[in-house]
């Protein structure tokens, strides 16, 4: 192979049907290489002026009377949402944290299935997903590769009667490896279980596909490739014939039928409303709305097929630049099985990651020794990735990252 | 009594050594009377800026880096409110939602009760509060006057050794009447039961005493007297030395110790933090900061005798104005007993509060038959009230509310 130049990531952009997308971004400093998107999303332009009128005119100045918008917003962000996940209308609603909705849904679902126990997850899923979940009964811990990703036949294998519930992560946050969700999903409902996916690392990344699967329920963050902002608020799906039929723990009031009645018993709507539990937050609310607008007028099929573009970019470059430095890549290489991030090994990773940072280019680091690469494929460019793996390759070429710390500090 | 002139207001506003706070608000309709601000309190001026500058520069710039800003803002801004109802610092933290905090403190308080199984709360709580409650175990209702709240005999009387917790709000949702925090509090103890206090009509509103009555476990919303905007991240306070005892069923990676070493086990830390599920809110987490910063720089004394002045004028107005038109004083008559709201029943209220909106005052309707009227301290005018209950008086004596339909829509 010969050594790609920057004339073909130049071409790649000129060809990109998505390249105008970028501009739709605020870019505050185009010299520094932003690959950690699917960490937290860039600041759409349109979002920067939604916010402001929301701030000013809807609370400076309608003040109670904007509720009469406002408490449409969780749904309206959630329709809009189905359509980048392949649900239908009115099955995904905005509600707190990704943790939070993932704790109701899978208590949902264990309640759902009585004399069952056991809930079904990796290894390596996202540590929240393990916590809440060994917090709600017994885990049966499938082993996954860190690198690989789930293995459909290990948990085909973990399937029995005492089954529950099967939760695990559409796109693997360390690798970017992508679950054979269809074959899965119909896997669990042979065994008689419910399963629970979460979509953090592939909602306005690749296609999901959740109604052709017959997927029960969902849970998924909107600040990573949605662009929804620090701490924008998630996103749940329940799949339409079950929402009358699910009971969720925490009986907040935004669940209630006739919720200004303030009656004395909890009756809860049968649509997905059903899994809301309080206020829900505005600023964040049209923050999703927004972000999620940009993504659906691009078109998942269209940003998938860009990110696996731009991460088998990336891959080549690795192959020719960075493998005969020590690098490894740690992600699947066929792009179908990838999502929008890629991952690489090196045993001094954390120290090339500070060293990177230094070198104006930002990845984020992942334990152990991974450097992870986010294509976010809406302001992603080719020459992006041209660039951050030339300074990648001079300054571990130079020896540059032997300058940082060894160690991570212990809180970061 | 001689019929109150405006000039009594201006003179009454003229001593007000809060009067120089309502500057710091936006007032974008200066002839509307807003006496809705214990729904949703009105824009700070430096909240405005600040969430300015958190969304072009820290999350449009910075963006990940933004994090090591971020991170903290949840006990910041819990420290500040810390100081708002007495409590220490690193004993209050912005978390989820009021509902959401609720049932982790609430879970936690049953499951550090082994044995006991009853909950106590009042048939007139806020009605998530009993929707929550009611979820969690038994709950074991004493009766409580809408219009003068909660009897301390009669919460005292439901005590014995199956009660493993005892919620209720200090303040009350409709009637505005306060509860006897720090009696109710050492009975609870007595008793060998937990208390769960909801400050969400007290925060920012009158002084709390959580430290002095010993207080276990409280939570509140800060959109309110707290003026952090629609949705914003409620708060939730655990007495120090209980933080590393008690356990809260939702555990999510914010709760983890080495948060980012994305280990097996959860282990919680022994701080606050351990009250924590998901990615806080950015945007919210800074406007609750700014509000709760205006409100200690204030000083809540100052604040709530501004409220009971106000509560007390408007009710003199009542007495003289708007009793002879069959109104009826629906909260405590006693300063001492009334948060900063005053209640108002008539038979016709729902079209007295549509006609009322139409003459530019904003106040709200609360079933059954009430008009609440919110007297936010720092930017409520004595002539605000003056204007309020004047043009109350016009319009109900032309009888001009009975051009407004009679029922209220089902869902508003």
């Amino acid at each position: 192979m010969t050594q790609p130049a920057l004339a073909r990531a130049e071409a790649l952009d000129a060809a990109d049907p998505l390249a105008a997308y970028r501009d739709r971004f605020v870019i505050a400093d185009p010299e520094t290489v932003y690959l950690d998107g699917n960490s937290l999303g860039r600041l759409p332009v349109a979002t920067r002026e939604r916010l402001r009128v929301a701030i000013d005119v809807e609370w400076g100045a309608d003040l109670i009377d904007g509720w009469t918008r406002w408490i449409e917003l969780g749904r309206q962000a959630g329709d809009v949402l189905a359509g980048l996940v392949g649900a239908g209308p009115g099955e995904v609603i905005l509600s707190d944290s990704t943790s939070v909705n993932l704790y109701k849904l899978a208590s949902a679902a264990l309640a759902a299935r009585p004399g069952r126990r056991v809930i079904v997850t990796d290894d390596d899923n996202f540590p929240t997903d393990r916590y809440v979940l060994a917090g709600l009964g017994p885990v049966r811990l499938v082993h996954s590769d860190v690198d690989a990703g789930v293995d459909t036949d290990a948990v085909v294998h973990a399937l029995d009667d005492d089954v529950a519930l099967v939760s695990l992560s559409h796109v693997a946050y360390r690798s970017g490896a992508v679950c054979d969700l269809p074959g899965i999903t119909a896997a669990v409902h042979e065994a008689g279980a419910l399963v629970l996916w979460d979509l953090c690392h592939s909602a306005g990344a690749v296609p999901v596909g959740l109604a052709a699967a017959g997927v029960d329920l969902a849970v998924g963050c909107t600040y990573k490739h949605l662009n929804a902002g620090p701490g924008a608020p998630a996103f749940l799906y329940v799949r339409r014939d079950l929402q009358p039929v699910l009971r969720q723990p925490i009986q907040g009031w935004f669940g209630q039928s006739d919720q200004f009645g303030m009656g004395t018993g909890y009756a809860p709507v049968d649509t997905i409303e059903r899994f809301l539990v309080g206020t829900p937050p505005v600023l964040g609310g049209y923050a999703v709305l927004e972000g999620a607008r940009l993504s659906a007028e691009a078109g998942i099929g269209a940003i998938a097929r860009k990110g696996r573009a731009l991460g088998a970019y990336l891959i080549e470059l690795h192959d020719a630049w960075l493998a005969p430095l020590g690098f490894r890549l740690a992600s699947p290489r066929e792009d179908a099985r990838r999502g929008a991030h890629v991952t690489l090994h090196h045993p001094d990773a954390w120290r090339i990651c500070q060293a990177l940072k230094a070198a104006r280019v930002i990845p984020d680091h992942r334990v152990p020794d991974r450097l992870r690469l986010g294509l976010a494929p809406l302001y992603t460019r080719f020459v992006d990735v041209h660039i951050a793996m030339s300074r990648l390759r001079a300054l571990v070429q130079a020896g540059r990252h032997r300058e940082f710390p060894a160690e991570r500090a212990r809180v970061t």
